[in-house]
């Protein structure tokens, strides 16, 4: 009879996860829909969160399941509650493993309690399985040229930023609660620390959101990149600030009131964590560039991309096991991938890994949305409390422009490629919320001001991508730049980084870059021979590298200049410049993004004074497809 | 403190999911390291098992940790085993949930056994995530010509072979079982059924290994589809034979006796599995076809593959759900999807999908190979017995013999294209036992049979992967066949199916195949103009379907003709054929097998009565990768 409950449980597992993925079907069916009849007021997570909306309606009201018989619970009185315990049935043990704590053990108020439960997750199925892909993509889509030229600023708004967006935000919420303490609106606890914790998980604007839709509008290159640098990297800021927040816990009897110590142990922990988290991603990251430069593991592509993948899943798994915070590990191993990995794939590899983790976040992404919907309906504890809401959506709204506007106006002092006051504001009003602001809300729901915080965070990230989402098309006119500076970010530190990245890092971990031979000094010869692939020797001097200009300053041998590139009928593009530039643009740009960015901004030509004979340095463009179409690649 | 459990808990599953994913990595780069430096005695899913005995070796005896006294194990005496229970502590409620019945709750007599018990998978990891990719991927590979004109030999195989075969194996283990119980060497009760279930778990011949090894040995195309055919489907078979052996319970206190009401239901269960879960197979995968034709999904891939991916893991889920077998359910989806749904994918969901599939079932391969090695010595139940391992070697080289001797004389009185006796030899030989085999034994540890059992069955699949994978190579000599014929099977039945697929499912599922309107009768006019595709129209009286010849007969309008091609330098075809014939394949074909099976068999060209204008018909062919290297696409 055990066993036969074991099968029915898992024919119900089953079941419910049917429900999620004939959602995801539909889903994909009319974001095919929507995009074949270029309906573009929605967006396809948006489309999930819908579906799911309406699931969860029809499991809430319209389906009347009878109550479940066999699935009765025992209460047995002990003292602790271990991990695991073992129940003797007339002889026979069964092991039972803990789940959790159950709020309310009697709390069968609402209809089809049972059912509801059932296709609820464990919330950590959210940061173990489903976010880490998601980070990753994002992680591993900044191999952006325009990335690292404003890393200064996109640095910038994720610290200081996010900080001020999450402390603004804290701030105004516990006013809001104060208030509603007074007028006796509270039903329960809600501390100062739980403001702040609300602070920062609303602070997390989401990458992925930001990135398909600003991708879909073809916005200017450098608003894609400081948005979308900055939606990445405040992920990660704002899931470590909350760890640091919940690790604030003051000692002896008065625990919410403010204790230098335990500030300075949260600190400690927001460093710790970060930093250790990024070492672990970085690591792992360095890692996999050595292992595919030193082996002709290029020559199995299905090889190196099972590699590549176990390499990126293992950061994560090694920054859990290690105490630190995996998703942050997995972002920082996505970038490292991308900007070292990423050069010594195969061609075949490279577009392997770019289209699995496009799918996988994809699938996870939507997979998200779409229990989001369902969980507004399906979750047994929501606290809708309207001052609350409003309180939130002025907070988020103040938090997020004390974050923009001010930091916009300090980091322009020292931009030479102004930030615009229409950027600022395109800015100011795409920052939506999603899966990580979720992720981070229904982590844990014990207690009510938890609960009113997880119901009022669902009606954020609502109301951000049903009604941001859409309303951000209007805004980003193509003229968000003041005008087109052909200059870098000039900042010494990134200088400074760049110069090193370029002479020894580059040369190091991947085939590209000038041989170590040549930027060591001479003490180091054999260690630069042995280190140094006999590619980089014979492609010394040439722009073998996708993103060489993110590593030259105003002094070297370069320059920049417009060119402009338009595209005949066939997608072949037909230029004003030299010929020999083009050519090297279309030969390293395998990326259609990639592609759109080079034909759509300012790019790198080669001195005139070493004129390259295009014959010889560069292979003629390949017969590439059209570029009309540039949904078709990203969807 | 629990939240503190919790996350220790978390840590330690991070840390073991770690060892094999470092595993893993460490597989791939030997795998590597072998393949480069050409070293073939030993295949990858060889090298995965023989880390993970060296990571169980150093688990059991090297490692010593300290008893977790934090993981206390409690005993409540109630009168059942519910799937959830709450457990009451000092008035906070937390939930635990079923993990199974303990066999020996004080079985301490292992060192580190709480070490052990934590690197041990649920066995239904297995059967719901590692084996579905995995059986998936065998269907999807049978896009193979030659498949369906072996079916009829295949079938017989799979289904009287496997049968044969089980029987035998059973018989041959009664009679040992009962001579060990004569002289007393048998520790518990092992039955007939007992017997009749190892014998239908060791009838499950791997398809992967053989696929992998005759991939590399470039064996005969007819040998490989009927090895590969036969190793797919006796999968199918082998499952639900044991589920239905499982379900022969006759009723009453004589339990083990024969019983023909219980046969019969035994045998209902069988074909009730078998059909069903055939049908929802070939259902979802018959939808996949239906909405990727009738969509212009094509133009978004990556919005294509995911709904590839989706229907195809909901047929699993929707196999389990109704309490069919979700595994045989996606072997028959992964079949029909490449049989109609592929010809409908964009060329790039056409190569993710393959790739995606492909990298799945490598990962999840050998996982399960190191998760053998692994659980060699982890396991804490292992019976040993040599008089049983000796007839369990025995037996299953009798029930081999008994499939493939006598089945392959029955084959050949009615096969124009005799099996030559050597061939039938290799077929002996090379029935290695894999994942399936593993994943069956290991669902079920829970008696002295099972247990004797599992121990056996990985001895056996470390004897036939290790000594029968690597001695594949020396007997497989080019000529299997006695001498290559041109006429395909020429049993009716399967005549009859090749004709209504070619008239009726090809035209209604995918675009190719002759428009319905001309081969329905006139009533259905209508309907037949609705469901054919324009492209069926503009393309009527070509070639354009990849496997066209098998569905063709001997009073077609078209022949059969030997012809020889050979490579150039350049991987660039050069024949002696005519010039049109050529081009067809080179653009029809975009499978690295798919060519290679083209160039080195017997292949179609058009007939002579109507030459086709190679520059209207006919693409000239694309200029494709090097031939001369087959393992860099398929490792």
């Amino acid at each position: 009879m055990d066993s036969w409950k074991a099968e029915e449980s898992h024919r119900q597992d089953s079941a419910n996860l049917l429900i999620f993925i004939t959602l995801l079907t539909l889903t994909i069916l009319t974001i095919w829909l929507f995009k074949h009849r270029r309906f573009r007021f929605l967006h396809e997570t948006g489309l999930a969160m819908i579906y799911g909306l309406f699931v969860g309606i029809i499991l809430r009201f319209g389906v009347h399941l009878p109550q479940d018989l066999s699935d009765v619970t025992l209460t047995c009185a002990v003292n602790s509650s271990p991990t695991t315990i073992l129940v003797n049935v007339s002889g026979r043990f069964y092991e039972y493993s803990l789940k959790g704590e159950v709020q309310d053990s009697k709390g069968h108020d609402v209809p089809n309690a049972e059912m509801l439960r059932k296709v609820t997750f464990d919330p950590e199925v959210f940061f173990n399985i489903l976010l880490p892909p998601i980070i990753f993509h994002a992680g591993y889509s900044l191999k952006r040229r325009h990335f690292f030229r404003n890393l200064g600023s996109i640095l910038s708004y994720a610290f200081v930023g996010t900080l001020t967006t999450c402390f603004v935000t804290g701030l105004v919420m516990y006013g809001c609660v104060v208030f509603m303490k007074v007028i006796g609106q509270l039903g329960g606890d809600f501390f100062f620390t739980d403001c702040l914790f609300f602070g920062a998980i609303v602070s997390a604007t989401d990458p992925v959101t930001v990135l398909a839709i600003f991708n879909e509008l073809k916005v200017d290159v450098d608003l894609y990149a400081l948005m979308f640098g900055e939606s990445v990297l405040n992920d990660a800021v704002a899931i470590v600030l909350s760890s640091s927040i919940v690790a604030y816990q003051p000692e002896g009897d008065n625990r919410h009131t403010f204790d230098g110590s335990a500030l300075l142990k949260s600190l400690g922990v927001f460093l710790g964590f970060f930093s250790g988290s990024f070492a672990m991603g970085a690591a792992t990251g360095v890692m996999t560039a050595l292992v595919t430069k030193f082996t002709k593991l290029r020559d199995f592509p299905l090889l190196e991309t099972a590699l590549f993948f176990l390499m990126s899943w293992s950061t994560f798994l090694l920054a859990e096991a290690c105490g630190f915070t995996g998703v942050v590990a997995v972002l920082f191993c996505g970038i490292t991938q991308a900007h070292y990995t990423y050069n010594n794939l195969s061609a075949e590899s490279k577009s392997r890994t770019k289209q699995l983790f496009e799918l996988l976040n994809f699938l996870a992404e939507n997979f998200i949305f779409s229990y989001m919907g369902l969980t507004f309906f399906s979750f047994q504890h929501h606290v809708f409390n309207p001052l609350f809401i409003i309180g939130a959506f002025l907070a988020i709204f103040l938090g997020r422009a004390a974050n923009i506007y001010p930091l916009s106006f300090l980091l322009n002092l020292g931009r030479k490629n102004k930030i615009a006051s229409n950027f600022q504001h395109v800015m100011m009003f795409s920052g939506l919320r999603g899966a990580m602001t979720f992720a981070l809300s229904i982590r844990d729901t014990a207690t009510y001001a938890r609960q009113m915080m997880f119901s009022t965070t669902l009606l954020i990230v609502f109301f951000t991508v049903l009604v941001c989402g859409g309303g951000t098309t209007p805004v980003t006119a193509p003229d968000g730049m003041t005008q087109r500076s052909t200059k870098h970010e000039s900042a010494w530190p990134f200088r400074l980084w760049y110069t090193f990245d370029h002479n020894y890092l580059k040369p190091f971990l991947t085939h590209s870059g000038p041989p170590l031979t040549s930027t060591l000094p001479a003490c180091c010869g054999p260690i630069a021979r042995c280190l140094t692939s006999t590619q980089a020797y014979e492609d010394a001097g040439q722009l073998n590298d996708e993103d060489t200009e993110l590593i030259l300053n105003d002094g070297g041998g370069l320059m920049y200049s417009d060119m402009t590139v338009s595209t005949d009928a066939h997608g072949m593009p037909t230029t004003s410049t030299s010929q020999a530039g083009l050519y090297l643009l279309a030969g390293t740009s395998d990326d259609p993004l990639d592609r759109e960015l080079v034909f759509g901004g300012t790019r790198l030509v080669l001195p005139t004074d070493e004129p390259p004979d295009p014959l010889t340095s560069f292979p003629p463009p390949p017969p590439s497809p059209p570029l009309s179409d540039p949904l078709r690649h990203r969807v």
